[in-house]
């Protein structure tokens, strides 16, 4: 296995995820009320598109440094990489939930629970912190034996590794705030892409930055 | 970051937004009136498909253009590049917005409003508009430093542009005209695709066609 | 433009229609009689399915076969290309309609009419012959000038047309059949497909096999 | 025909297939019950998506081992590949058919039947069998004639075959079990995924592992 088809691969898989978010932007039409109306009750719908847009597309920059710099491509390696596929796969999926659940009124009605919002965004948040495992464990591989051609110097790997914790921790935190404020939890999730979008370009002493 | 992988995932993004257009493409079914009359009422639909899909593959050529004379890759024109697909992936929405609205009847049934059609037409001028200006970004961003390896010559360079605010003006025209008429603004974002696929082969020098 | 990213680009539009005629397969789920029943009342909807698969198929085969002996990239080219992937893009709608009206029962209930599984399959027919013209137009377009690095012989030129004309001639033959029997008309598409899978392999000089 | 364009088509076809499993995961959303009993009702889906996702991920990784070492593309071989998709695309519906099944209640309802989540499990494994047979005539395609750069040596064709037939004869096996147990049968095939990806990275002279 030569790296540059498992960059193919999780390439059209990035392309593909990233394109069905649109997917989840859909108004119900005509005699539905007011489309304008229709469109602003979906706001939360378009924030996490972007949101989620965003996200995607920094794992995805940050995938490419990660990867180009291996050298052997071991079953390991596809594994973890198919790992982290799995959980960008499912980002659709849960910003759906999210976004269909932060507009939701009557949450009560026919059996609904007030939870039910705290559980959507628990889920979103959950998804991008299993995410974020998945991306730090191919860095972590990356550390041991002769995998890659520019390692990351031994006394940089505390430090990045750090990076690493605080990006998943951040995705940790909006988890059990999502319990309190569902909106809080959103607004932290978005901060963290406004945040890697702001970061400058990362090289692979610094790949692991999502 | 090297360009070849920019291309490929922007390739992805692109097959993938062109190919799901078709999804806006349905009708309703055995049960649900004649054939050829369900055809015949979702003809906004296959024009607005026809004209999505032209668009869409006009950007696809300009972008490899612009793209392919790229010699550094920043994070700047990654979250640019970024941009340009957020607008392209939100496209096939918009087109089935547009396109549903364009023969909706009985429009203020049910709370609905005469306005729906322009509002519809006036989203679908934005995300070509939003479109427009993102790929008028990157070009922006290739005419500083020494990014591309043929710039654009200094004294050409305002005519590129002219031609990019004339083609943002025309969407920008679209979207003040669907407000008074639908249909007219929807032969307006025609002509643009007719326009830009009867132009020459853009070169780099010329990139900035969309 | 170089012929890889026209490639690229085809080969994920190819990829990503051939993949989404799987949407078409469904089931009403639990709630709606047997299931092995649904399933064999969806017959035609797996039928259509494989016959599509392999009809996509055999294009990206030829387009390739076609495409990889071209050395100038015009607009020209790039719009013809954009015209057969128009048509290949909107195969698994025509296969879902075909596929529906092929079963229907109580035709003329709630308005619908007995002439609707013809026109379905007309429909079916109309959207593989203009895919058809499309791939022979390119074809077209390679005879002509310096544009191909192995250019079919002038004498053998007619034959290949020949084979053109009557790949799209038994599309537009089972249009009309269609008028008569839909279920005529879908076995005469089928057998297209199974005629060009069951010859050899496509070389330069007759690449014209779909 | 060479072998890149093969490759490219397939990773798209796989990349595609492996993200639409993810548009099986859905909830009914607001006004349906409480979102965790939702998903928790769901559970079948969530696991029937892990499962296809590691199946489509291990195809994929040995799909590419087996091809890379290929030196002579002919229709054959494309027909064959064609073949393999044709079942890895259809992967999304079985799946989703089988996840609805296992947690349907009152099967007789509506004219359904206790056999049919044994119908949807034997129609899941026999997708798999199809892919796994489509795989192995592939290998079996590399076998004869000077097609591959490195041939399997003649001592171990044997051994590799058994491999295959092993892994047919489980989907086989798993088919039948779902005649009286779906709960066993899915368990069956998860296992096999498990195998797979707990082995050690194939190489060309043991490529037939799925």
């Amino acid at each position: 296995m030569d790296r540059s088809r498992l960059e193919a691969f999780s390439d059209g898989v990035f392309a593909v995820a990233i394109t069905l978010l649109a997917l989840d932007l859909t108004v119900a039409g005509p005699g539905h009320g007011r489309l304008l109306h229709q469109l602003w009750m979906h706001w939360p719908a378009f924030a996490a598109y972007v949101i989620s847009f965003f996200t995607i597309g920094i794992v995805w920059v940050n995938h490419h440094v990660l990867v180009r710099s291996i050298t052997v491509v071991t079953r390991t390696l596809l594994f973890l990489n198919l790992v982290l596929l799995l959980f960008v796969v499912v980002i659709p999926f849960a910003t759906g939930v999210a976004a269909e659940y932060l507009t939701a009124k009557d949450l009560t009605a026919n059996g609904g629970s007030v939870w039910d919002p705290r559980v959507a965004l628990a889920l979103y948040g959950a998804v991008f912190l299993g995410m974020s495992i998945g991306f730090g464990s191919i860095f972590e591989w990356t550390l041991h034996g002769e995998r890659v051609s520019q390692p990351v110097p031994v006394e940089k790997r505390w430090a990045a590794r750090v990076r690493f914790v605080g990006g998943a921790g951040v995705y940790a935190i909006a988890i059990v705030v999502a319990l309190f404020s569902p909106a809080a939890s959103f607004v932290i999730i978005a901060l963290v892409a406004v945040y890697y979008v702001a970061q400058r370009t990362p090289r692979t002493g610094d790949a692991g930055d999502t």
